[in-house]
């Protein structure tokens, strides 16, 4: 978001409850809009939960202490059917309302526990759907682009990109499991990528883990 | 349904709850699962009503009484933003979940209201994307494959082939703008497309409306 800002974008912030264990994420979600300017944030309620098939929103464990070396290998149970396919969906719907047409997504393809939904031939083949299902793409003068900026940093380079924006990083949350449902575990794959990334950029992360290491 | 049935498939079948003006179909559509033996009926809520930017789902007006010839011409106002996308981005989800390859959708391009997402060339970059986004389609040792069986039929051939297959169209509903929320309007494109199909077809419609023409 701090980048589309820089790139002279007004934003409107779509955010999803989805039933995940971590949606403290949505109230970071908001502060984060209101600390960058956002027009507007939207909470869209998606029934993921209700399909099932992923321990973001099932019963089943999230996995801890995995080997870096192991991320990005296999695409973990974390994984949640289809999410970024819906997410992009309904943000094409209110870029369509809203007159829009630039979208941004945080994917990550570098850092990142191999999800086939955050790899650039997957956003490059959703951004031609849009434009040939929706009313805006078809009869526009222009047309969609999903903007990925994120896409080939390293979570270094995310880190160290956001401090240069000036990105107020103890409002963001990237737990997947957060104890008491709200502080970082530090052991799921998304604490281990996170704390990598701060690590190797240099600079203290300031969100507190429940567990250090 | 039918046509899946058919053809050996088992059926899981999926409606969605987004604030449609139409919300009897989803009765409709369960009775129908019902009648012709799907394993599950899933209704999932998503949030279009809360996009907006359709006669579907907001406060203007449904048009009414347009002449045939105009239907298909250009996309009105009853285009529901990127619908389509959002559907089978979800049937995609639950059918990775399932285990399932085969989706079937009932987009028809000839008889129908030019709206962009019924379209074969949608279908195909829609269908692309998810086996790009979806561990199944990265993984899998086959591919997501979305069936049209309706798309290059008229209204009077999907008649002709429900009638032959025993299809009960009493249970179905078609009508954008029922009249106390149920009753067929007679006069909205889905109702004038359903009648033409009808008539062309030579099979009384069994569904009763609420005006005659």
């Amino acid at each position: 978001m701090a980048i589309a800002v820089r790139d002279g974008f007004e934003i409107y912030s779509l955010s999803f409850h989805y039933g995940q264990r971590h949606s403290v994420e949505l109230d970071a979600a908001r502060n984060i809009a209101k600390a960058l300017g956002a027009r507007r944030h939207l909470v869209l309620r998606v029934d993921l939960d209700r399909i099932g098939g992923s321990a973001l929103t099932e019963g089943f464990e999230v996995p801890k202490d995995r080997p870096l070396g192991e991320l990005g290998q296999d695409i973990p149970v974390t994984y949640v059917p289809a999410r970024n396919t819906v997410f992009l969906a309904l943000a094409v719907g209110w870029a369509e309302v809203l007159g829009s047409w630039d979208l941004f997504i945080g994917v990550n393809a570098l850092d990142y526990s191999g999800y086939p939904d955050c790899r650039p031939e997957f956003i490059r083949a959703f951004e031609r759907s849009a434009n040939l299902g929706t009313r805006a793409g078809v009869q526009g003068q222009a047309s969609f682009r999903i903007h990925t900026p994120l896409i080939r940093m390293s979570k270094a380079e995310i880190i160290r990109t956001g401090m240069a924006l000036g990105v107020d990083f103890s409002l963001t949350h990237s737990c997947y499991d957060p104890v008491d449902g709200r502080r970082a575990c530090g052991r799921c794959d998304s604490c281990l990528l996170r704390k990598k990334g701060f690590a190797e950029a240099g600079f203290p992360d300031p969100v507190s883990y429940s567990v250090h290491g």
